[in-house]
């Protein structure tokens, strides 16, 4: 069970968890790799969304994933990034939210193997990220104030109950 | 004041924040830039650090700052691989972890900015990391233990208080 106490303070929080679609970098499935070699390169995310025309998450790219394209057995070569698209490289197997039907556990269990996680709506239009350091965040929130707003007391078991 | 019964619970769990030195992928500051392409290629890590040879930490290093120095005003080149070292790209501002002398507080203050800290002795010698995706399962383990171990009751507090 999700403490509850945690849970209402979390709460007060969670209106600022997602990072919306608007202040996220992204690209589209059939922009060339070029595209998301520069867009990689020069934001500090590490992994972006790729989405489709219809504003629809299709996948996630890094440079990790364009670079390993660019390796031959001998050397480094630079034309996959003019002759492939981002829908040649990019991953297809994600985990999505959706806010609507997802609760605060399995958020943070979906965070332990992922850094962030597209959240999406019915429609699986794009709406933005959770991310790992909005958790973070809301961590420190609760360890600082949790002592103020509640009484804990360690809970008395004897030994023959252990 | 970071909770102490939080505090209690992360204790039980603090043994296996750090993943230690010898599971981190790391490369040498002398090492030619390609081969920081092909490890941060190849591993899931985004941003390793990078050790010198008596093994202190002295930077950090991503694709992105390896792929930065690819991109001239009209091209993608590779030359910069073969003709530069990591030292000469990695970053050398960045925080680091002396466990002895760094409580939780810190520690989840500095990882709201750094998805990850390199851990090091009093001589600066690299012992490891601390992540992000360790205090998320450590924030989980908290999440679904307190209240089996504490009682929590909110706090009355009156109208005139507020």
């Amino acid at each position: 069970m999700f403490s509850p106490s945690i849970q209402s303070l979390i709460e007060e929080k969670a209106d600022s968890f997602i990072i919306p679609a608007s202040r996220i970098a992204f690209v589209e499935d059939e922009n060339p790799l070029y595209h998301a070699f520069l867009i990689l390169t020069k934001m500090k995310y590490s992994k972006i969304p790729v989405l489709d025309r219809k504003q629809k998450v299709v996948g996630l790219i890094s440079l990790a994933m364009i670079t390993n394209k660019m390796l031959t057995p001998d050397n480094i070569v630079i034309e996959p990034l003019s002759d492939l698209k981002v829908k040649d490289v990019m991953q297809t197997e994600f985990e999505t939210i959706n806010f609507a039907h997802t609760n605060f556990e399995t958020q943070l269990h979906l965070l332990v193997d992922n850094p962030f996680i597209p959240i999406v709506n019915d429609n699986n239009i794009f709406q933005g990220l959770l991310t790992r350091r909005e958790w973070i965040k809301a961590f420190n929130y609760v360890t600082h104030t949790i002592d103020e707003k509640y009484n804990i007391t360690e809970k008395c078991v004897s030994h023959e109950e252990n």
